[in-house]
C-alpha cells in the first residue's frame, strides 16, 4: 500500500491482504460528497485499481450511513462563481462546459466510471442512506449490499435539478423503465425495494448480519484468482453493449492467456490434487 | 389546454393543472385500437407534449378495461385493399411498405415512439386487460399500474402475424428473454406476474386501491420540478444504449442549465428556507 | 427428420411432429462439454433450425443433470498440444488465434449464438446442475426450466481461467450486474435463486411437475403459428440493442408479408369461426 497516499482528509482506508474498505468519513455532514472527496474517491480508486494485488474494495460510510448525496455547500458556491463570473464576462456567457457548476456536476460521472473500470471487485455496503451521488456510486457497483430500513433515490427533480451522473448509471443496473420511475417521482425507496428491483444483491435488517455477509463475500473472492476476476470484470463490463462474434473471438484470446498462465496452470493443478489454489 | 381540439371521436380528455387523463373510449368494442383512436393518440401525445405546463399524462380505458389490442375490422379492410390493390396491379406487389396492411401496422410503432418521446410523465393505469397493442402502449409507459387480475400479453402468433410494432418495446422493457418467453407461447399473463416481470410497477387487487395509488402518484409528480422531470426523462431515454463520456458531458451541460434556471433557484431556496417549492 | 444424421456420439435425439428433444447423453461424466459435443450440437442445431417444419427444440441432460461443464481432459489436450506447439516454434508464439485451447474455448460461442439465432423455440430443461458451458447454453435459451435443488453458476475464476465465451450471454439475459455478481464470485446458485434473477422462466421442486410442465409448454407452442413464431424470434434477437424506426418499419414489412401468408389467412380464418387453426 506504499504507493498509496498515507491520508485522506475526507475518507479513510484500511487494507490487509489486497482486500480494502474505503470509508467515507464526514460523518458530521452525512458523507456528503464534496469536491475534495470526489477527487479523493478519483485518486483512490485508480492508484489502488492499477496495483496487481488488489482483490477487492469495500466503500461504505462512518457514523452508520453511506452517503447522503451531493455536498450542497459546495454547489452553492459552485453556483456563486459560476453567477459572477456570468456578471463579469462582456458578452453572454457562452459555454456551460467550463464554468464551476458543470465540473463539480461532471467530475461525479469520471467517479462512476472510475469504480467500474477497476480491475477489483468493488462492493457498497450501504448502511442507512444512499441519495443523489452516493446512490449513483452504489448503482456502479459489482455487488450492493443494503440494510433493510435503508433511505434510497434521487431526490434531484424536487429541488429543480436532474440526477445527471447518476441516472445513466441506474439505468445501466435495472433497466429504463425502473429507473425512470424512481427519478420521476424523487422518491425513496427502502433497502427491501431495492433488493427486489436489482439495484442490491443482498439486503440484511441486522447489523450482525450485515458485517457477517460482508464477511462472507471476501471469504467467497478469496477462492477466485486475482488475475482471472480482473479480466472477467472487463468481459462483462464490454458485453454491456450486446454480443456480436468480435466480442468473443477477443473473449477466447483472453481465455487462452489466462489458461496459460501461472494462475491458470496452478487452479488445474490444485483442482486435479484437491487442494486449495495458492491464491486463497 | 385551448391549443387541443376539443373533441375526439374515440378518445375523451380531462386535464387539470397540467395533469391530463386520457380515456380510450370505446368500450364497446373493450377500447380495441382502430385507425382512428392509433391517429387521435399520436395527435394529443404530440399536442399535450409539446406545451410546457403539460406533467403528466395517465392513460386508462373506459369500462373498467384498458384495451383488448387492434381492432380486427380494421384489420380485416386493410387486408381486402391490399388484395384488392395487388389484384389490380398489372405486375406483382413489389412493396410492401406503400400498402395499407403495412401502414397501419407501422402507425402503431409511431404511437409508441411518441409515448416515449413525450416529455411529460406518462403513466398507464390498467384495468381489465392490454393484449396486443395495448400492452405495447402499456410497456412505454414510464410508469405502470396493473389491477391483479389483469390480462396481459401478445396473442399474435396463435392468429398467425407478429406482435411487430410491439415486441421491441417489450425487448427494452424487461429484456430480451422474458419478452421471448410472452410472445413466443402466446399466452396471457396476470397483473400479479407482470409485476413480478418488471411490466408494471404497481399491482392492486381493489379498486379504491387502485385509484388511491394513482392519487398518490399524482401528488408525487407535483413535487417533482416540470422541467427537470422533463429534461430527466430525455436524459433517462438517452442513456437506454449506454454509458460514455459524451452522454455524462451532455448530462452535465443539461445539469449546469438546470441549476442555474428559475426552477434550480427556486429548488434550492425553498430546500433552505424549509418550504415547498413553488411548483408544488 | 431423414434430412439429419441418423446418429450422433454424444448427444441423441427423439422427435415428432416438428418438436425436438435433444438429449446431451454422456452421464458417465455428468454430460461434460467435450469438443465432440459441441460441434455434434452446432450441427443439429443448424440442421433442425433449417427445416421449415422444426417447431420447438427442448434441450436436456441424461441422468437428470444437464451438464457440469466443459470436458477438462479435453482441455488438459488442448493445454498440451499447445505448449508443444510453443515449444517447437523458433520464435515466439505469435497469435493465440490458430492455437487448440483457443479453438476449443471459441467453438462454444459458436454453439451459443447458433441455439440464440434457431429459428424454432429453444428450451433448456435443467435438472440438477448446469456449470460453466452448460451455464451458458441455459442462459441462451428462449424458455428455461430449472430443478429447485439445481446448482448453477460459472466457476471458471476458482480454477484461474474465465467464463469467456458464456458471460456475455449472462449478462445479455439478466444485465451486467447480476452477471458480475456471481461471475466474480465463482459461487453456485440455487435453481429457486435462478428463477428470481430471471436465469429460469419455471423453477420446479418435483420431477413430475417438471415434466408436467415441460408438456404444457410444447402444448401452448402448439397454438402459435410455426412461422409467426420464427420471424417473431428473430425480431426480439434484433430489438436487443435498442428502438428505432428502421427496426420498426423492418417490423412492418414482416408483419405485412406475415398477414398475407396462407398462416395468417388460416389464422384470422379460424378466430372468426372459433376454431382452431390448422397448425395446432
Amino acid at each position: 500500500m506504499s504507493k498509496l497516499p498515507q491520508s485522506f482528509e475526507t475518507i479513510c482506508v484500511e487494507s490487509k491482504d489486497g482486500f480494502y474498505t474505503l470509508w467515507l468519513n464526514r460523518p458530521e455532514v452525512k458523507n456528503a460528497m464534496n469536491q475534495t472527496m470526489v477527487t479523493e474517491l478519483i485518486t483512490f480508486l485508480s492508484e489502488a485499481g492499477a496495483q496487481e494485488d488488489t482483490r477487492a474494495i469495500v466503500i461504505r460510510g462512518q457514523g452508520n450511513i453511506f452517503c447522503a448525496g451531493a455536498d450542497l455547500k459546495d454547489m452553492a458556491l459552485a453556483r456563486q462563481g459560476q453567477t459572477q463570473a456570468q456578471a463579469q464576462a462582456s458578452d453572454a456567457y457562452q459555454s456551460l462546459a467550463g464554468s464551476p457548476l458543470y465540473q463539480l456536476n461532471r467530475a461525479f460521472g469520471t467517479l462512476m466510471m472510475q469504480a467500474q473500470a477497476c480491475p477489483a471487485v468493488v462492493i457498497c455496503a450501504v448502511q442507512g442512506a444512499a441519495l443523489g451521488g452516493g446512490f449513483g456510486l452504489m448503482c456502479t457497483a459489482d455487488i450492493t449490499l443494503v440494510t433493510e430500513d435503508a433511505k434510497l433515490g434521487m431526490p434531484e427533480t424536487r429541488l429543480g435539478i436532474l440526477p445527471a451522473q447518476i441516472a445513466p448509471f441506474v439505468v445501466q443496473r435495472i433497466g429504463l423503465t425502473r429507473a425512470k420511475h424512481i427519478a420521476l417521482l424523487g422518491q425513496k425507496i427502502s433497502g427491501a425495494r431495492a433488493y427486489e428491483l436489482g439495484l442490491a444483491e443482498y439486503c440484511l435488517a441486522h447489523s450482525d448480519d450485515f458485517e457477517r455477509t460482508l464477511a462472507e463475500l471476501i471469504h467467497q473472492i478469496k477462492h477466485c484468482a486475482p488475475n482471472a476476476n480482473a479480466k472477467t470484470k472487463t468481459l462483462l463490463q464490454n458485453s454491456a453493449y450486446g454480443v456480436n462474434d468480435t466480442l468473443l473471438d477477443k473473449a477466447a484470446e483472453a481465455f487462452t492467456s489466462a489458461a496459460l498462465s501461472d494462475e491458470g496452470q496452478e487452479g488445474s493443478l490444485a483442482f486435479i490434487q484437491k487442494r486449495n489454489p495458492n491464491w486463497v
